[in-house]
């Protein structure tokens, strides 16, 4: 059975409490149990974890590694200079889907870049809370292809 | 019944004849064919375009926009340099998601900076031609909840 | 009799239709229009030309610099990465005034950057469709100018 | 009745005595004279200074704020530098046409770079001497539309 | 007796009357007359000087080395390119804070460039009128701990 | 009764004990009393918290929101690219007041860009052990003026 | 038989009529003729193509791919910005080389970057009209080595 | 007895298990194993931390000041935005050899950059799992060096 | 009889009082005598003027065109930024050579860059107080072998 | 009779021993000596000059220039920083091909500036060995126009 | 037997004479006869060459490539420049160490760049003159992996 | 006996051979002639030397420290990226003047980048071959200045 995890980066705990008009009036918590639901009518199983912690995040890749098949990544802030969540993706040769709520090229400028993009295999920006399920739809996609590669 | 224009920039008519390391070896012709398979088993009308000339594809956003209600759009190099095309998606205000088979972010440095995103409502990227159904995806379900706004 | 071409680039057509905070409410035809009836008053022919491609803009400076005496030219977004149509302009020998309804330098950075600028006689902006009544002032001023120079 | 200012930075004192391959043989006086003419011929009054001090010219606009329905301004090299008078003119909220003799795209690059034109209304640049009178064209028009919205 | 100089560079002598928005409603004068009711209530002279030109706001640095024992200095727009005025300050060697009304950090780019504040004793900004108030309550702890020093 | 957080970033432990010639001699743990003792007449409570880890710091703040009116916030090194903190910070909505012991704009070239800066309320730096107390004082005073606006 | 197409963009169709002391007196159709004897003596075939719109070059570098074995591309301003055309080179896979007539080195700045180049065989440029002649010597020298390789 | 801390930074405790052809075979654990054989046959204790987290690192540094001679450092990632680490080297005074297993200007252009480096004692890299024996090298002849100086 | 004016712009008239270390002990008077001394025993009058205001300078150079031939400038801070005096250098024609006490070059970055060097005839730097007389040499030859030559 | 001087830079005495892949697997013995039979079929001889050091280089242009009609000029690595050499160049007048075996643009970013073309009459690159033989074509042309210019 | 060559760029023959504070007292002489003593002790050759010409260096590696094993390089001011000493390290193929006395790191901005490092196995520097034995340190056990990866 | 090094870099022996516009007419020979007269008729020695290779001036200065007393340097080209002649300079403590024959500011923008002017004592540019008069002026008076203190 494939499993997922949605990782979430620093100030994701804040969603729905703060900010709806750039970040929506949907909870992480809410938006992870649609996101469950979602999976399981996929036969996917779900895990989730969020940290304001860089290290921490770049741990839970780490241990990761073994029973995960794919990551959807919303890193927030670290998006943009994280290079230790970076040399964790290549590290840990997970396939990671750079997600975000808004899309970030409609922001600040320095938003526009990121340092984990170029070790990712794709990116979804924009679609509100619906982006971690866009990002699903791809990362599974995904991994569909490359296991039928593998097999 | 909503319908959705799949607009193709500079090359994309190449696709599954060259370079099929970056870019797989599916034609246009049958990427399109699936996607409107999908779009019609979700009572999507699906449309779609191809030009390698800037001009054309900034007129059919123009003639577009009394009769499409979104628009995924691969603009392929113009995604880099195209401000004209980025002016016709604000001028126009048509909903378009950005989408790029290939991850962008690891090719060649200039392929970073796209200066359509800004004005574009989503972005989807990597997932190699099942892009276009990982962009549909998230259009149909911005436009659900923007048309359930304005009922 | 003295000709003026009215030239306009991408977007153009738009105009009237949609932003009207930045652009203003008249459409291009009534904008050209009203500009006629002014240069009729002055004795001068006015032709206009619009198009969406920058291969159909630098194609009609070719065609026109036997016959027109001047240009107005509005190059929407193609002011800022349009080298072929500044090679035009440089080409043709014609004088052009670059003219923009919206002051540019108030807009987005990238926007104050003109590659046609260097290569125009000068400037007129921000004074909404009016720029176009101004930029032809500037423009016959400059003709009647150099035609005594000549004569 | 409408009163307009027509300010001058430093240098622009020298006109016509020196360099006239780019900035013409008329001396400001003269200019000044020619452009009174045609503002009393369209009933305006047409108040003059020049100053090579910033800090003169910063205060001429303050002073001016309560007399004055609009400014054409010549700031000369201060356009590249003079944040003060970027200041003062969005402190005094004066409608301001940024005027150039020459092109000013065509010369040096840092000349290309104007700090006070994002607060200005619009720019008019190189027409020669009669630039001065194609942005008094152009403030007019901008005057009229304003004070009618405004009665 | 201590003796505070207050310095105000270019156009804060219109505080109070226009862009309350950014600047607040009182004028210089008031803002003034308070600090220096706070001043005499800490039993410390306060003088004042306002001026559009960089070049008195120089001259009345130099003047005051001898009779002044801090300068809280809002030096306007120069403090983004008056180095003349930064030199006046090294060059004097009076311990000057630098100070802002506003937060200058969250406004437009070249606002968050300083040429004056490596040559400054500390800097305040962001408090409103405030900002002086705030700016002296530093420089005299500053001046006690200093003359102590010497003493 | 008002509450304000003293929060102190990475090494701001080490106050007090290496390179008393930048940061003075006084302990963290010192400063802190000499800030609450303050704040006691004042009757302000001040909390305080350091961490050397960008996510305890995030995290201090978010669960501070509802228990605190305002945070004095020396960032240290966090100050220049501690993203995660700034997100917080606007996340949070609490007004900070970004305080330097050093004027880190006479330092190294790398120590002048804040990223913090724009969505603090103000800043404060170069008065030594003291900024604490000054940047307290403007702190209050900006709570002072929104109360009341609230009230 | 070999063919070679002779493809040349935006603005080389004024070619001997303006500007003679850059580009030289001879028009293109008189360069293309020498070109086509010179092949000719050489035993290949030349075809030639002109356009000002880049998406009628990418096109026809589409439409050549089965029928020619290399092409000289005078890009004219294209090569500065023109990524659709680079996406072409590289797409069709056909040994293109970079002409110029002028050396575009010692002329404007931005004439110094070529988007094309990286992804073309060689460059030839600086010989007046003469630089198609040796980029033909070029490309026909690079045919045979490659041809023989195949064989 | 001289104690040296070998102190590794985030991703360092996935070595030996990923990317070998950049990192080498050997773990992180046999690596200062050997480190440490070698290092008591010179007679010095080795201490060894790893940790994901810059907070950990700058704690770590924090508590060795009085305990350890000298730092083997490699931050991994934070070598290039880890200006807290940086603050806690400076801060600490101990003397650090910033150490790599790869040579990182042969790797990414971001990779040259190194924040920590200015107030490092010296630099070894390149030199596989041994750049850890040859900087401990470096590092006891340093000591060596300056513990005569002080004697 | 020649005539040399020796002009000296902000804050040189704190010469010789302040920063001794950097511009040495001489007063401006007592350099200014120096030279005077020198130019007599040449046969040159020597005018001098200072002052701190950009347009002071600007207009002294005005009214010194008809009766001065060539100018000793040490333009101080405006060196780096006063674009209006270099126009008043090329706008009167004067030959100036560009004069520093001190070597700029050694000192910080943003004064290696002048504004006025090139419309300067040449540059002295470097010399302490004797950079005056250097300077003098150097412009007494420059307008020697110069009206010889329109003789 | 016409002399063409074939000069190559540093590094390229090891042509056909290293790295066949970048530069073919010809020595420059040899392609010298196919350079030669190429050009005594055309009545032209050829010197030829290889040095590792600028100066040699520099100077080998100086005897040449009464001597030699022409150069083509490898510079080798010198191409990116030998000002030198391009001074020489521009110095003596000759008529200079910069010749390249490898495409540079296709190669590090750093090999895309080329100091020296500027002052070159035309550049040749990325035809291999062969590269030599098409500049010779270039050269020749060029020759024979200007010389019969001259006659 | 394995033969290593100690190669210094330009100045370090002055090596102990000037500048001891940087530099130490040692002799170039003094510090390759101890390196030598270290090599032999090692069972290792030791050549040593020193040349303040980049051509003499280059060619110096040229000759070297049969005899030696690889080579400590000191490039001194080469490193930041001498694009053809790295053209001549990758052309040769001889694993080289960069070599610095100082930490380059922390001293002149321009010094942090290195053209050589991305063609060199490794890098050493900081630990003053035994920085060469540090760097034949990393060497030898480079050689020794290596050559035993061959057998 | 004072003693002084007139040095001269490359491409300096064409002095009066090409380019009279930008050099004048005299030779370097001549030059040095009139240089010599003039310093013997001050009782300074002058010896000079050419040389178009940075290692040979390099070594120069190294041979010349015992010998002379300054050094009037004209280093070409080498002025804008010769390091290790800068190097040679701080090296050997010898006080230099960067001498130029043109006002190099006015030239190509690379050429007011010099990367010896921070470590030499003074620069005279743009008074033909009189700088090195000047420049000897100015080297002698700091000579005097410097003996005397030294006395």
């Amino acid at each position: 059975m494939t499993t997922v995890l949605a990782m979430n980066g620093p100030n994701l705990n804040l969603l729905g409490t703060r900010e709806p008009g750039i970040y929506g009036s949907e909870t992480l918590a809410e938006i992870v149990s649609r996101l469950r639901d979602h999976a399981t009518s996929r036969n996917v199983e779900l895990r989730d974890f969020q940290s304001n912690s860089e290290g921490d995040l770049v741990t839970m890749l780490h241990t990761s590694r073994e029973d995960v098949d794919g990551v959807i990544l919303n890193a927030g802030a670290l998006t943009h200079y994280g290079v230790a969540l970076r040399d964790a993706i290549s590290g840990t040769g997970l396939p990671v889907v750079e997600t975000h709520i808004s899309n970030v090229h409609a922001r600040e400028e320095f938003r526009k870049t990121s340092v984990i993009a170029p070790v990712c295999i794709g990116i979804v920006a924009g679609f509100g809370a619906d982006s971690y399920l866009v990002a699903f739809e791809g990362l599974i996609r995904y991994l569909d292809k490359h296991s039928s590669d593998e097999a």
